[in-house]
C-alpha cells in the first residue's frame, strides 16, 4: 500500500477553510484507492507573524524537507504587509525546495458561465508553466535617501541562463506532448532591455530543438488583450515569475471563477518536496464567511496526487470535481450557487 | 487665428496608414475651427534604422524640440530587435521630454461590440494614468558570463520620489476631479520586495490629502482577472510604467477593439513639446493591407487638441467618432466592419 507524507500550511484567510475541504477530498479517494496518506498540520501563518516576528520558524524549512509533499492554502493577510509575509513564507518555500516550475492549468468547465461571450467548454483550455524562483520576484534592490524628497528605489530582476532555459525546456516539452504542439512565450522586450531580449533569445534557440512546436511570443501589454479576444488560440503559455503569474489569474477569470485554479509548484527532479496551492490568495475580504470556493484546493490537491506518481486519484477527483460542477447543485457564491464551502466539499465527497 | 506646430512621426507598419487620416480629421476640424495647424514630417523608423543604423538622428530630439506637440503613429518592425527600434525613437522622447503622465482612457462606445457577456455602454469608463519615463523601463543592467551556461542578466527597475509622487498627484487630482471620485492602484508589491511596497507607501501618504477620494489598490494579477470581471467598479487606475501598460491595453481589449485606443504622453508643465499616439504598434500582420483602424490615431488626435488647449476641435472630434461607430456604416474589420482605413477616415471628415 502506497502511502505518502504531506505537510500541510493553511496559512491565512479562506486558506484556512478550503485546506480541510481539500484534506476530506484526499482522504475520501485515498480511501477508494487502497493509499494511506498522513497529514502533519503547520500553523504558519500572519497569526504566527503576531506572536513571534516570523512567519514560520527559524528552521521551518528543515521541518518541510522530509515530506512527500507540501499542501498549502494562502499567505497574505491585512496587518502585516504583503512582502513581509510572503517573502516569509511561501516565496522561500518555492526557492528553498527549487519548485523552478509553477504549473497552471487553465480549463472552461461545462457548468460554469465564462464572462467572455459566446465561450463555451473547449474553447478555454491552456497550461500556463510560470518561471517560480527567479526573474522580477527578487529582494535584491533598496532605498538611498530614504525620508528625503531624493528618494531613489532600486528594483533588481534576475535572470539566469539556466534558471530560464530549465523553465522554457520544460513548456517546449509539455507543448511537445499535446494534440496542438503550440506554445506562446510571453515577453515584454521593447521595454525591458536586458532580461526580456535575453528571455526571447532564448527561446528562439530552444525552438530548433522542437520543429514539431508551433512557437510564438507576444508582448505582456497584448497577451492580456489576446487573452480575453482569443483565448482558444492559446495552448502551452511560458512566462517569467511576474508575466506567468499575471496570466495565470487573468485566464482563470476567463473561465469563470479565479477560485478553481490550482498552482502546482513543481520541482521535476524530485529532489525536494514541491507544493500545491490554488493560485486564489487569502480573500480577507470574504475570510471567515464560509463561502469560499474550495475547488482551487481541490484541483491542486489532485495535482499533487499525479505528481506523487498516482494518476488513478487525480483523475477521480477530477471527475468528481468535473461531475459537481456539471450538475451545477452544491456551487458556491462565485459560480453562481449558494452551498457552504463544507457542502461543496461534501458534495465532492459525496461524489467519490 | 491659433496656429500650431506639429511634429508628425508616422513611423513603422500601419503607424504610416493611420496618420494620414488623423491628419485629415484635424485638418477638417481646423478648418471648421478657424485654426491652422502646420505639420511637419519625420520619417524616422525601422527604415531609417536600416539606413542609418539609427532610428532617429543624432540631433532627432533637438529636431522635435520647438513643436508645439509630436504626433506619433507606432514604432517597431521585424527587421530590428524591438529593444532597439522602441529605446531607439519612442521611450527618448518620452523621457527627453518629460512625458512623465501617460494618459489613456478607456471607454465602450454604443455601436461596438465587449468581447465580454452583458456590458453596454456606460460600464467601461474609466481612465488609465501611467508612470511614463521611469519605473521597469529601464535600460540600466547587462548580462555576465556572456556565452556561457553561467550567464546572469540583471535588469534594474528605477522608482524615485520624485517620479512616482507626480504621478500619483496627478492621478488623484484627476479622480477628484471625476464624479466617482474612485482611484485603484495597481501593485505587486507581495512579490517586488522594494518597489511596489515604496508605491504602495506612497500612495498610502498622498491618500491622506485627498479625503474625498475613495481609494484602493489590487496587485496586478487580481487586476487583470477584476478588469475582466467587473470593468464598471474602475473609475481612474493608476500604475506604474510596466503595470499601466498592461493594463491600458487590456482595458481597451473589453471594448471591442484595443485599435481605438489613445495615448497622450503629457508634459504636464508644458516646457516640453508633448507627444500623442494611438496604443496599438505597428502590427506587421495587418500592414500594407489599408485595413487598419484609425480611430486610435484620430482618439490621440483630439487628446492633442485638448493639451493644445482647443476643447471645440477635441469635441467636435469626439463627436464625430461617437457618430461614425453608432451609424455603423463605415467600420474597419476589428470592429465588425468592411470599410478600409480612408473609409473610415472620409467618414469622419464628412461627419465633421
Ligand atoms: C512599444 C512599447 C515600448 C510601448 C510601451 O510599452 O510603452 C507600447 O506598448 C505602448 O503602450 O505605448
Ligand atoms: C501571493 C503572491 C506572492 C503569489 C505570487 O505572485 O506568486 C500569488 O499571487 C501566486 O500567484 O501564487
Amino acid at each position: 500500500m502506497s502511502s505518502y507524507k504531506i505537510a500541510v500550511i493553511p496559512g491565512d484567510g479562506i486558506g484556512k477553510e478550503v485546506i480541510p475541504e481539500g484534506i476530506r477530498v484526499l482522504e475520501a479517494a485515498a480511501a477508494s484507492a487502497g493509499v494511506k496518506l498522513s497529514f502533519t498540520h503547520f500553523d504558519w501563518s500572519c497569526e504566527t507573524y503576531h506572536q513571534t516576528g516570523r512567519m514560520m520558524p527559524v528552521d521551518g524549512l528543515e521541518q518541510l524537507r522530509g515530506f512527500d509533499a507540501i499542501f498549502l492554502g494562502a499567505v497574505g493577510f491585512p496587518g502585516v504587509p504583503d512582502h513581509l509575509s510572503l517573502w516569509g513564507l511561501l516565496l522561500p518555500i518555492r526557492r528553498a525546495f527549487n519548485q523552478y516550475v509553477n504549473l497552471r492549468p487553465v480549463r472552461l468547465f461545462e457548468g460554469l458561465q465564462s464572462p467572455l461571450a459566446n465561450k463555451k467548454p473547449g474553447d478555454i483550455d491552456f497550461y500556463v508553466v510560470r518561471e517560480n524562483v527567479e526573474g522580477e520576484y527578487s529582494a535584491i534592490g533598496g532605498i538611498q535617501y530614504e525620508g528625503t524628497d531624493e528618494e531613489v528605489v532600486l528594483q533588481q530582476s534576475v535572470f539566469t541562463r539556466k534558471g530560464t532555459d530549465r523553465i522554457l525546456r520544460y513548456a517546449f516539452e509539455l507543448a511537445q506532448s499535446r494534440d496542438k504542439k503550440h506554445l506562446s512565450s510571453a515577453t515584454k522586450s521593447n521595454g525591458l532591455f536586458h532580461s526580456m531580449p535575453y528571455w526571447d533569445k532564448r527561446f528562439a534557440d530552444m525552438a530548433e530543438d522542437y520543429p514539431e512546436v508551433k512557437t510564438d511570443q507576444f508582448h505582456i501589454d497584448i497577451f492580456t488583450a489576446n487573452l480575453v479576444r482569443m483565448p482558444e488560440y492559446y495552448d502551452v503559455i511560458v512566462g517569467s515569475n511576474l508575466f506567468g503569474d499575471i496570466l495565470s489569474d487573468l485566464g482563470p477569470a476567463c473561465t469563470g471563477t479565479i477560485a478553481i485554479a490550482p498552482s502546482a509548484n513543481i520541482n521535476p527532479e524530485k529532489e525536494f518536496p514541491s507544493m500545491f496551492e490554488p493560485v486564489h490568495g487569502s480573500a480577507p475580504d470574504i475570510a471567515g464567511q464560509n463561502i469560499a470556493n474550495p475547488l482551487g484546493t481541490v484541483w491542486a490537491a489532485a495535482m499533487m496526487m499525479q505528481h506523487l506518481g498516482n494518476q488513478t486519484m487525480h483523475d477521480q477527483i477530477m471527475a468528481a470535481m468535473e461531475a459537481v460542477i456539471r450538475e451545477g447543485k452544491a456551487l458556491t457564491r462565485d459560480m453562481g450557487g449558494t452551498a457552504s464551502t463544507q457542502e461543496l466539499g461534501q458534495a465532492l465527497v459525496d461524489q467519490i
